[in-house]
């Protein structure tokens, strides 16, 4: 058995979730290339739809993604890797988490999270 | 702000996560009008892209998706809510989570995971 590739017009999204805690980090595409990349060396490959072009998470910032565990979906057309999240964060931002907006009941967004580095200091070194 | 339906033709990923244990369940669509629905009502609600209509998740299965939390990320397209999941199963192939395939480092596909029910006896009552 192999991602349903096709299903996503050769994009399937990944989850990426925190092995240790369970936190989820982030989500990203991948297309067969990525995935074959992530398998071979052990850390998170990406597909980056604005690029256009294959990505090493961390690559630049040194935030890579090493591979606990990865599992697919019912469908095969999603992706979870359970990672080590190097630098202690996945967002470009400077959060542990992609996702450190609240979505309140009324519907306003709430930042919750605190920054764990500067991006300036990380992207402009 | 608003989560980005534009960026996703409509339709943006949503990451369902049980709040109490951190296990990631699933991953559907939502548009704009299951994303107010679920605001409203306080279950999870999403875009069923096959059958093109809008999904009540558990309105057959009964297992209904609380919502406790929610989150969007950085680039507002992607959703991830964290739910109470009635019935303690979100899959519809009776696993509680529809990752219940390991992807092992030669590639290989295995099931890991124990049914929580029997489709047949939920769905053909």
């Amino acid at each position: 058995m192999k991602p349903d590739f096709e299903k996503g017009n050769g994009l399937l999204p990944v989850i990426v979730q925190e092995w240790e805690t369970g936190e989820v980090l982030m989500l990203a595409y991948t297309n067969r290339q990525a995935w074959e990349k992530t398998l071979e060396n052990g850390q998170a490959h990406f597909y980056s739809r604005s690029r256009k072009s294959i990505w090493h998470k961390g690559g630049t910032s040194g935030h890579v993604q090493k591979i606990r565990e990865i599992r697919i979906d019912c469908d095969l057309d999603t992706i979870l890797y359970m990672v080590d999240q190097m630098g202690g964060a996945a967002c470009h931002k400077g959060y542990k988490s992609c996702f450190f907006t609240r979505v309140e009941k009324d519907g306003r967004f709430l930042e919750h999270a605190e920054k764990v580095f500067d991006p300036k200091e990380v992207y402009n070194k």
